[in-house]
């Protein structure tokens, strides 16, 4: 966790004069600190993206009131934006199949306080991660599905992700693809790891659609989900080298480790409020 | 160059037993110094691929002779086969357009001799690269290219080509897609650099389409042309980080390093010999 | 380029409440439109920075005024700051001893039109790199340099810098140690090209130590030159992957693409204004 | 694991006309199908380097005869050689101190069968794995460490690893200095990660080092362990980029996906046996 006693401010908006001002008055007003402050103009469109993190020692508005205080300014600049309290742990589901690589990693990170959330449920629709679970103390829900019986499960499992009150949904190599139903409800909220360096190689066995295309660099990419396959914006690539001695197991083998890392990169990021999507893209605030 | 009296062998068979043995011991017999070898076995295949590098100092077979006497091992084991003189300065000719970068880092490269081959031609349907052409002393043909007069303006650089026994074809952002019948006639031999990582975004534009996109990777991939647009065995690839801060004008800047350095890699291997074709997919014997 | 009517305030402060509001309460008083705008804070030293860029078209404050306008806020906030004008084209000179792969690549790059300055002088202490000089038109001047002499040419050096208006120096594989004086007079505006990742293989044959040592990547640093050798603040590096079959000569042949895109980068980052140093380090807005 | 029915010889000689052809005659004699070969040639050394990995299934001499029927081949060629069977299961023992993240890395991969060892055991100088260590079911040993009680606490660890007939130890970010007296005992056989990329910033807090500097990539450096410190054989190295906003913890971070990517990619490599050692640097077999 990079900070922890702030507030963080996102948005978009047309762009206009004086946004900056506005708000840079508005925080110093109230005794806010900067910490880090981040601007952006996409000049094709002509938006312009801001997050701005502020230390919550001397800032005076109390965060529930900021809506209310907040919203005069916005309106007037036709904003998008969003407020998160640093000092929130997020709940977090994820969604699991055979493969526990990513899981095991994500689990690892979460436990050892790297990130910013606590994981309220595992959902898996086989048995495979069970002891991994038990072994982290995560709760875990096994939902076996079958094309006939998607729609049920999902139910369930939304219904379940309420209860919870979970936020957000990785996706750590699960291979299901949920129904648009099942997204509509967590825009923005649902990270996928795909293994390939996308747009290449979407859908069914991207390793074995790389071997036969003879790329010198597999990839893999973590994305928000959206209702059409593997198209949502993406958070973050990487790629590594491979060779013409690489088979088909072997590139399995050595994209495991990207696909952990790429996947535990974009939760980060989207944990820590880095991130703003806009024109299925996404603005990245490092 | 990394070597310069020695010589080349490549070769692809059935894998079969016996077939390193039959060639350690022919080259052996004749006095071979082994420089570099190196042996690959596609699994699914069952194919074996070598490359072999030789001092010729000591070597008995003129290799004018090479062929006549290695001919019966190599139809025992199927093999297909190609022997090269690591002496050989290979003509080549580089074929423009209006951007010159990747040309520009080729002759100089060419020139301070770092690789093993000629210009015989630059080949342009614009007139830009002239000055560069003449400052390195390189002939400059100037041939200008409509949807109507491609049939015969093609048939004018063949003959050229042919009189100036050109080998090599480097495509250096040269903007026009060349008919399958061109293509036919060298193949394995024209080396073209697309701007983007392929498969992704092949065709025109793909910058822009990265844009759309919102990749957090660009990437150049070169490749030997085929009759099929884009999809031609890939030789070498590689990739550089962007932002969303990034417009298309600047991923077109960014990529520029990055084609010509991956262009001049894929050329080098080829010249020297150290690419294998096999099921629309390289072997680079690095 | 990325802008071409626009003027960029660079600042470092002590870290204080209010920078970010009174900056842009100036700006957006003045008719600036923000392009771009970044802050960083380093936590350690408890100091702020930041870039600004605004759009000119509507600002109604003369550049030539901006000081005087500006000073009171600087002085209150105890600011080192530094504003440009990006219509400005800068002069720089290049130094280069024999090898000319990097001035070819940067001569290439600023011919056509891709960095915001032009090349007055090319001074070198070996005469090869006349020919591209000439192709270039750039003026070529030639000091040879030995032990005894190299404080009078220095001399002479500097006293031809000064005529041309020289802002920045780049050494372009210049092998040649600048004397303190000489280093003393451009302060943040020498730029070099160090063949290796430093601080690994400082000084002298940095391939050769990167070989004998066995390392699995190569790297190339660019830093502005200080008083102590190679060990100015790092604006930017890269590696590249080698193998135990590269030879010291395959290291140098690789390092060259490489030595050339990070100079490069360094360059234009220069250039744009996007560089602050402090503490021997550099922060980079990109 | 790549292959499992397989033998692996691995060789270093002075380089000489025949030796390729000695050793392909001598296993094809014995039916041997070669799998993979590679051979490299240092030229500045005149040392020749190979490892060869064959079939057993038709293989007419059991291993348990090889070193009989090979040694005077070896002999008359004055190679340094090692064969070893792809079918073993190497003991290796994996050192910890405080920090996990590397442990976890390596004993879920090695569970989940991706790699060619078991572990025998656990040792570690703080008692922070346990927990780790009891999930995969891996006697944990606690060896607390101080200046005084080192030798006599490495006495005991060596008695142990030699009733555990330990092949390999693995330092997984041990914070001790293991003493020359051990690490005598098992010469190429220990495997450390630094967390640096080495020469640069060896010794303590490379992560303090490197933001001191200011770099502008961070590294990771696995290698053999030598007498003297962060020196020994380098097996891989990689980087990832990092910027002026990344204050000490967030290299530290960062850093760890590429500590324990690196750590593995060199373990993987010599439980293949892809790895030989000559003049403190390592060939790496791919």
């Amino acid at each position: 966790m990079k900070q922890q006693q702030t507030a963080i401010l996102k948005l978009i908006a047309p762009d206009q004069k004086g946004i900056v001002l506005k708000i840079a008055d508005f925080l110093y007003n109230r005794g806010a600190n900067i910490i880090h402050a981040d601007q952006h103009r996409d000049d094709g469109k002509n938006l312009f993206f801001m997050r701005v993190e502020w230390d919550l020692k001397e800032f005076s508005l109390p965060l529930a009131h900021f809506h209310h205080a907040f919203a005069p300014i916005a309106d007037a600049f036709c904003m998008r934006w969003q407020l998160s309290d640093g000092r929130d742990m997020q709940n977090i589901a994820i969604f699991v199949s055979k493969e526990s690589h990513c899981l095991a990693d994500l689990l690892y990170q979460i436990q050892s306080s790297s990130m910013r959330c606590q994981v309220s449920a595992i959902m898996a629709n086989h048995e495979d991660a069970l002891p991994l679970a038990n072994f982290y103390q995560i709760p875990f829900y096994y939902f076996p599905i079958t094309r006939d019986n998607q729609t049920l499960q999902e139910e369930k499992e939304l219904t379940l992700l309420q209860e919870l009150n979970v936020k957000t949904i990785v996706l750590a190599r699960y291979m299901r693809i949920l129904s648009p139903q099942f997204v509509a409800r967590y825009p923005e909220q649902i990270i996928n790891i795909h293994h390939s360096f996308l747009p290449a190689f979407s859908g069914a066995n991207p390793y074995q659609q790389a071997h036969e295309r003879g790329v010198k660099l597999i990839g893999a990419t973590s994305h928000y989900v959206t209702a059409i396959l593997d198209n949502g914006p993406i958070i973050e690539q990487d790629v590594i080298r491979i060779s013409h001695r690489d088979q088909v197991r072997d590139l399995k083998q050595k994209g495991k480790d990207l696909e952990k890392t790429v996947l535990s990169r974009a939760l980060r990021w989207h944990l820590e409020d880095r991130i703003l999507c806009y024109d299925n893209k996404t603005v990245i605030f490092d």
